[in-house]
C-alpha cells in the first residue's frame, strides 16, 4: 500500500517515534488520515490519538471516518497500584501476543496528568522494546480534566487502534480510585495486577478491585510473601456471590521481567474472550462501552454550550446567584436545561 | 424553639445518635425537615443528608427551602492518603474548633463506598469522641456511583450543614485520584495531611496535592523522618510557580493523638480565611462550588432521561448502533442532544 501519511503531521507532537518532528507541517485531510491508520501508518495512527486527547472538532468528521471499521479488535484493560510492574508486565504481554501473531496497540492512561504531565517519559522507555516492531503502537496518553476524564478520551483512542487493524488494545491504567473501574468499563477483559510486600495490596482489594478483574496476576512471584498474595485473593474471590454460570477470575503468577508465567496470563485472556462470546457478555459490555462514549460526548458537548461558548445561559451568572442565596441549583439547573446547546 | 423533628424519621438509617432506629415513622414535610435542621435538632440534619444520599425526588424541594439560609459556613476540605490520621485529625480539629466556640459539622466522604459500603464504621467510632456535644454533627456519606460522585452530593449535603447552622463544615475524604481535587475544588480552605514513613507521601504529592493545600499538615510529627516530610515538601512548594500576592501554604506538624500542634492548624485556617475574604477568592471560589453544583444537577437529570426513564430517546438502541459500526458516536449524541429532557 502507498503511503500519504508522509504528509499528515500538521500540528502536535507527531509520533512516538518523534520523525514528525520539525519534519513538513502540511494539513492532511481526515479521510487521508484515516486511510493512513488503516494502511498501518504509526504517525497518522498518533495524530488521529493526538486529536482526541486535543478535543479536535475534527472528532466528528474522524469518529464518521472510523465507524465502519470499528468492533473487532479485543481490548485488554490492566490496572494496579503504582509499584506492581505494570509497564514491565505491558511489556511482556504485548511480546507474548506478538509471538502469538497478532498486532498489538498499546494506550497507557495516565489519570493523574491533568497535574502531572508526565505521560510521554513512560512512552520512550516502553518504546525502546519494541521500536522495531511495526506491530507494535504504543501511546501515552493524558486524560484531562474533562469530564469524565478516561471515560471521554479512552474509548475514542480505543477506536483509532480498533480501525488501525491492531488486533488486540492493551489500555493500561494506574489503579487509583475511579480510573481502574473507568477502565474496566471500557474493556472486553480486565487483568489486574497485584505485587507481594505492597502493603496495600490487598487494601486495594478491598477498595473494589474484587469486581473488576477477570484475571487476576500476582506479578514478582519470586518474591517473598507473593503465595500469600495469591491465597489471600483467592479467599476472597471465592467469598464473593455469584451466579453459577459466571466468569470464575483465575489468579495466576508471573514474573513480568523474567517472562515466567506471561503465557499463562494470555492463554487466561484467550479463554475469558470465548466465554465472553459464548455467554453474550462481549456483545454486552460493547454495547455499554458505546453507550458510556455517547454520554461522555453529548455531556461535553452541553458542558461547552452552559460555559457560554454559543450557548444562551451564562452558567457563571447562575453560579453567582445561587451562591449568594438568590436561587437554589435545581431551579438554576432548570434554567440551564432549558437553553438547550445546538446539536450540530 | 419547638422541636417538631420529633416525628422526621420517615424513612433511612436515621441520625447517626441511632435513636430514629425503630422509632414513629411518620413523613414529615420538608419545611418541617428544614425548620428542625435549623432549630439543631440533629436527626432533622442527618435526614436531610440521607435524602441527598439517595437522590430524593424532595432534594428539588428542599433546595429551594435550604438556599436563603446558606452561604455563611467555613466550609473545609481535609485530605491525606490512607493511614496518614485523617479520622484522628478530624476529631483533634473539631475539638479545635469547639474550644473557639464553633459548631462544626463533619462530613467524612468515601470515595470507594459504591464498592465497599463501609461509611457507617468510620461514623460510630468517630462519633463516641464527640457524643455528648449537641454543638457537633459526624456524617459519614457515600459517593455513589452517580455521575460525578463527589461532585453531585457533596456540595448539597455541604449545604444541609451550612443552613443548619454550622459554622464550620469540615469535609473529610480519602485522596486517591480524583477525590482529593473534588473535595478541594469545594471547599474554602483545603487542608492536606502527611505522615512520615509512608513512602507515598511525596509520591502522592507528585499526583497533584501541590496543587490544591491551603495548609500542609505533617502528622505523626514525633516520628522518625517527619521533619524530612516537611523540609522536602516545602522544597517542593516553593519551586511551584505562583503570582507574587498569591496565598504561600504553611506547611505545619501535628500530632493528632496528642493534640500537639492542632491550635496552629486551626490558625493558619484563620489567617488563610481572612486572605480569601481581603482577596474576593472566598466569593471566587463559591461561585465555583455553585457552578459546580449546578452543572452536576443538569447533568444527572440529562442523562436520567437519556436513560429512558421518561426520555424520548433510548440511549441503549443507539449503544447498540455504534457497538455495531451502524452508527458513530458523535452522530449518536446528536441525536440524544435532540431529545431534550423536561426540565420540570
Amino acid at each position: 500500500m502507498s503511503s500519504p501519511s508522509g504528509t499528515t503531521s500538521p500540528s502536535g507532537e507527531g509520533g512516538p517515534s518523534g520523525e514528525a518532528r520539525g519534519g513538513r507541517r502540511r494539513q492532511a485531510s481526515v479521510p487521508d488520515l484515516v486511510a493512513s491508520a488503516r494502511a498501518g501508518e504509526p504517525r497518522a495512527v498518533a495524530r488521529l490519538v493526538s486529536l482526541v486527547e486535543d478535543e479536535s472538532p475534527l472528532l466528528r468528521e474522524v469518529g464518521a471516518a472510523l465507524a465502519p471499521y470499528t468492533g473487532r479488535a479485543r481490548v485488554i484493560g490492566l490496572t494496579g497500584a503504582p509499584g506492581v510492574g505494570k509497564s514491565t508486565s505491558t511489556s511482556a504481554l504485548v511480546r507474548a501476543f506478538r509471538d502469538a501473531g497478532r498486532r498489538v496497540g498499546v494506550l497507557a492512561v495516565d489519570p493523574s496528568s491533568p497535574f502531572s504531565g508526565g505521560a510521554l517519559l513512560g512512552d520512550r522507555v516502553r518504546m525502546s522494546d519494541h521500536a522495531a516492531d511495526p506491530g507494535v503502537f504504543i501511546r501515552s496518553m493524558a486524560a484531562r480534566g474533562h469530564l469524565g476524564g478516561l471515560a471521554w478520551s479512552t474509548p475514542q483512542a480505543i477506536r483509532v487502534l480498533d480501525a488501525a487493524g491492531y488486533d488486540v488494545v492493551l489500555v493500561e491504567t494506574v489503579g487509583v480510585g475511579q480510573s481502574e473501574v473507568d477502565i474496566a468499563a471500557q474493556a472486553d477483559s480486565t487483568v489486574v495486577l497485584l505485587a507481594p510486600g505492597m502493603g496495600d495490596g490487598i487494601q486495594a482489594a478491598k477498595a473494589g478491585i474484587l469486581e473488576i478483574g477477570d484475571v487476576y496476576v500476582v506479578n514478582k512471584a519470586d518474591r517473598d510473601g507473593a503465595e500469600q498474595v495469591r491465597r489471600d485473593l483467592r479467599s476472597m474471590l471465592a467469598l464473593a456471590e455469584r451466579e453459577p454460570d459466571a466468569w470464575r477470575a483465575p489468579v495466576l503468577a508471573t514474573s513480568a521481567r523474567s517472562g515466567a508465567g506471561v503465557v499463562e496470563v494470555v492463554e487466561a485472556l484467550e479463554e475469558h474472550h470465548a466465554w465472553l462470546q459464548d455467554t453474550g457478555e462481549l456483545a454486552r459490555r460493547r454495547e455499554r462501552r458505546a453507550r458510556a462514549e455517547i454520554e461522555a460526548i453529548a455531556l461535553t458537548a452541553m458542558r461547552t454550550a452552559w460555559g457560554g461558548l454559543g450557548g444562551r445561559v451564562e452558567l457563571d451568572a447562575l453560579a453567582a446567584r445561587v451562591a449568594a442565596g438568590e436561587c437554589d441549583p435545581y431551579a438554576a439547573a432548570d434554567e440551564l436545561l432549558a437553553a438547550r446547546p445546538g446539536a450540530g
